[in-house]
């Protein structure tokens, strides 16, 4: 069945249907879903902030075509994606991801089912993340898919981690493993059926909410990894007005990642430092709060490795590996330029 | 210049500039702008929300062809709009608009000439409505132009006037007139340059945010009027479980409305009913609270005429005219059956 046929009442209706609460939210319930007072169905979603709390607000959007592709990406994975990409905007500030509200903009040939599976695909994502949806609007496109998502979270009042308090002497650190939804992206492209684990990576990024969560009272400042390590450590030291030295040999490689490119005859380190959508976490920590970090890995609530120091802005970025320094730039997407996917 | 050749960081950066407060937003002040303490170039803006407040939050997507025609509607005037129909929907739930946040997909051609106009367009509505702009997201599209607007609004803790809030008896108002947007519509598309007013109404539309806070307290329900009368009618009727009668001589009806259609041979009232995106508020009001509304109206505070009264569900929802009643339907926009604009 076409969403023509059912037009846009209709279509509301089965969005509202795949929200868990139904049309009404959670009204009436003493400790709401993510705060979700009021859902779909008004003028605006109502939501009751955690007294003490600040409110982060973050806002993606996917465009076919652009950000994915549909010889490879199903619906389901696409709506997976558009919640997690934001969940990650919120980790990356240390936050409670909470609620959420998606325009979607279709073709009118676009079929129910597809619908469903994109909303299942979110459903499946925000409930890893434990947040809500709590509205939205939908449109007719005349040409591509539009999916635009804005996460509501909260942090503590004024403990919100940004990317601009990494300071000269602070360790700097990554979660995971770095370079492998590239890989993944790669491989979806000459149609391999191999390395399970790096095409996931790509079709089903993983956001360390709980490990920005754990690191909000640790880390000096945080950056997720969205468009590759050298990019995004770019931002994070321009927006605190430092340099950084990082160990080639300190990045963190998966072994899929590393068969991979042996397979192939590439390098890890350009997927490591090019390489987008990782979803991992970037940061920095003082000294004094390396014993506090220490405790969280041994505890199992991060893993995290050290990939190099913060220096004077005077210094710049560098790369060191064995054979001395090379300048880091950034070599990750700019999508005015390149495009993605 | 096209956008292309400046990058997708260079774009951001045009963006951040035609920010008020510029990139860190208004850290540090006291009373930050909109409660935004952190606004463009992080991975999330951080509001600091009123205590004791809830919140609002809204969505709404224009895209090139469907919502707007560039034939007719200059950037700014959609830049303006984008920002207005989402604080209308604040305003329809009596609360305060606060800060936005905008995802763009822009072809590689667009010109920097345009963004700033887009984003000064916004920066207009946005100064009307003293809202500031918290942060977004850029992407290049490879066909049309694509926006999508995020609203956060606050209102007291529980007093926020939801659609469902109507109970038999109360009484049926809207500010405003009615229909004029759409004949503006009608106009602009046979590119008259007659009726100023009415074009205005389509291209520049007033958001009714002081008269929808201004009924916060007095109103038992209210919807913006996007679709038209008699659909955004029904929408309140559904969620409130009620009827209505709406008189037809009541219908407020502006002089350039009727001298247009008095030259076209038209009727106004199918305008008034039908034509969508006035962005007036429909609202009841229990009859114990009528002269609290007088008050309102005679200090100026709205202008709000009464058009009818709500009456059983079993009843349903009528037009009643000098020949009689007649039922009254849904005949505003189904997007997807009949596209907009």
């Amino acid at each position: 069945v076409r969403i023509a046929s059912v037009g846009e009442f209709g279509l509301i209706e089965i969005i509202r249907r795949s929200a868990p609460g139904g049309r009404r939210g959670t009204t009436g319930r003493r400790s709401p879903a993510g705060g979700v007072l009021l859902g779909i169905g008004d003028d605006a979603a109502i939501l009751r902030p955690t007294p003490g709390f600040d409110l982060l607000l973050t806002t993606d959007l996917l465009l076919e075509g652009v950000h994915f592709n549909r010889n490879y990406a199903s619906w389901v994975d696409v709506g997976y994606k558009s919640v997690t990409v934001n969940v990650s905007d919120i980790a990356a500030m240390g936050g409670i991801p909470r609620a959420y509200i998606v325009s979607v903009a279709l073709p009118s040939d676009f079929l129910v089912e597809g619908v469903r599976s994109l909303y299942s695909g979110m459903r499946q994502a925000a409930r890893e993340a434990a947040v809500v949806l709590a509205g939205g609007n939908t449109a007719f496109s005349p040409g591509r898919v539009f999916i635009n998502l804005t996460l509501v979270g909260e942090v503590e009042r004024g403990r919100a981690v940004t990317r601009s308090g990494a300071r000269v002497g602070d360790l700097l650190f990554v979660t995971g493993t770095l370079g492998d939804a590239a890989a993944g992206l790669d491989l979806l492209k000459r149609e391999k059926k191999s390395f399970p684990f790096l095409v996931r990576r790509h079709l089903r990024p993983t956001a360390r909410w709980r490990e920005g969560r754990a690191l909000s009272r640790i880390a000096s400042a945080m950056i997720d990894l969205s468009d590759g390590l050298s990019s995004d450590l770019r931002h994070l030291c321009n927006e605190s007005g430092v340099g950084a030295v990082v160990g080639a040999s300190l990045l963190p490689i998966s072994r899929p990642l590393t068969a991979f490119c042996r397979l192939g005859g590439k390098r890890p380190i350009d997927y490591a430092l090019c390489g987008g959508e990782d979803y991992e976490l970037l940061f920095t920590v003082p000294k004094r709060r390396i014993g506090d970090l220490e405790k969280l890995v041994r505890h199992g609530a991060i893993k995290a490795t050290p990939i190099g120091r913060i220096v004077s802005r005077r210094r710049g970025c560098w790369l060191v590996d064995s054979e001395g320094a090379v300048p880091l730039w950034p070599g990750g997407y700019d999508h005015f330029r390149s495009g993605r996917s």
